[in-house]
């Protein structure tokens, strides 16, 4: 059984991309530009934002991080977007999500330009990958494809199991791994709370991805020997032992799955780490080319 | 055993349309228009053109045909679009496929203007279907979902197995069977030429969908007893006793599994007649509020 090491890859792709952003810098060119939106003051944004802007740093990125009150309109926030949309030092933005309730979320995702899309969540970004088309591909199911692909894990008609059908991974997993690439070109069932029979289902997987958000759904008696396992799931459980009274949880029970997998994500510190790289690939992809060559 | 009469859902609905088209022109409304550009002469597309014209008819919609000759350029071409684009009078149009080699299909359907989309291939509504969101669907899996709602048949929960993953087809239906509605909320798995053991994946359907255009592929041993069979397949097999010299048969050995289906579709006169009339849906749905209400 091998830990699939998520920090470890984040850390080897971000010297990666620093070091082409020293090549693009040494050959005249500007550093990529993400910009991103931050509507109020979640805690748990702020914190994805402090991420963010470090990976923008380990990476040689500039990043401008454009803060907005809670009670901003839409109108407000569009135009802003616009702003970013025209300005041509920004390769790349984001609206940190989830915004205020009198906010149209799907209507300010498709008033982002989708060639500065760097979350992938433009329905034309969703589309050219259904596609198999060059695109801007969502963060946390990219993170999924590095892991698998940096590990090198065959894919190619083996059967991948998906639980969980979001829009923001389950859907895009499935889209990304029935494509002739690699990673990919995988037989791929969806499995979501309508599915009767899970274990019958997840006992076939040769590759399993549990995105739930239930912690300890995935036990053993649900996996085959020798699958793969990947856990996108990231639960807050409340842990006293915690100073900061709460720790994450994935969706596999960890400790008496492990022992079956040649290959397991751990939670935190499996696809976690790797999100935020795809993130930068995206930026560092809007920078030079762009998705359309 | 029962047989889906795709030639008769097609013939129910049309009426439907036209009801709907009679109501709003007795309201002051104008009818419907769906405008079609023909790229050369091909003997397959001048039939389908033929079949849509007269669909237009029975629907009460007004139709425009502009051929191309197959030496237009594609600035000629995506010309012609931008004046579609522009028309009022146009609510949706298609471009017939295939174009000649040295047209680039993709770029000439993101040259649609998407609200006008009637054949769902431009991005944004491949984006917005596999969100789940309001938008014009392809017509060949938007006829397999009426062939499924018209007889009632029970999708949810239900295990689908769909053969081929084409961009017209099998990603589509997939993304269109996973969604949390009827029909759909299935459990999905999409099988393809890399998929090793097809027949035992088969043999879990509750709801098989075959379009990979192989005659013959699925055979009896493949089905499990009481499954929905759904035969997308229509390939020409030179046949001799017919004055044409050949005849459509589709991916279904039909004569030996239909014994074991609850439904299935024929080849012809099962999916292949309601596909044309998705088409005139997409249409209705532009003229009146369009897909984004």
């Amino acid at each position: 059984m091998q830990i699939i090491d998520g920090k470890k890859v984040a850390s080897e792709i971000k010297l990666e991309i620093s070091e082409k952003v020293q090549q693009i810098v040494a050959m005249g060119g500007r550093r990529p530009n993400l910009s991103a939106i931050l509507v109020g003051h979640d805690g748990g944004s702020e914190s994805y934002m402090m991420m963010k802007t470090r990976a923008c740093e380990e990476c040689g990125f500039e990043s401008a991080l454009i803060r907005m009150e809670p009670d901003v309109t839409q109108a407000e926030l569009i135009a802003k977007i616009d702003e970013l949309n025209k300005d041509e030092s920004v390769d790349g933005f984001i609206i940190q999500l989830p915004l205020p309730k009198h906010i149209d979320e799907q209507a300010v995702i498709e008033a982002i330009d989708y060639r500065k899309d760097a979350d992938g969540f433009h329905p034309i970004n969703v589309g050219r990958m259904a596609l198999g088309l060059p695109c801007f591909k969502p963060a946390t199911p990219s993170g999924v494809m590095l892991l698998l692909e940096r590990y090198g894990i065959a894919t190619s008609g083996k059967h991948c199991v998906i639980l969980g059908r979001s829009n923001i991974v389950g859907k895009p997993l499935a889209n990304m791994l029935i494509q002739k690439a690699y990673p990919g070109n995988c037989t791929v069932t969806v499995c979501h709370s309508a599915t009767p029979n899970i274990k019958e289902l997840t006992l076939q997987a040769d590759i399993l991805i549990s995105a739930l958000g239930c912690p300890g759904f995935v036990t053993e008696d649900m996996v085959k020997e020798g699958a793969v396992v990947i856990d996108v799931g990231t639960t807050r459980v409340p842990d006293s032992t915690r100073e900061r009274g709460w720790r994450l949880c994935g969706d596999v029970d960890y400790k008496n799955v492990s022992p079956h997998c040649s290959y397991i994500t751990p939670v935190p510190g499996g696809v976690g780490p790797v999100t935020t790289v795809a993130l930068m690939l995206n930026t560092l992809l809007a920078a030079t080319n762009g998705h359309r060559e």
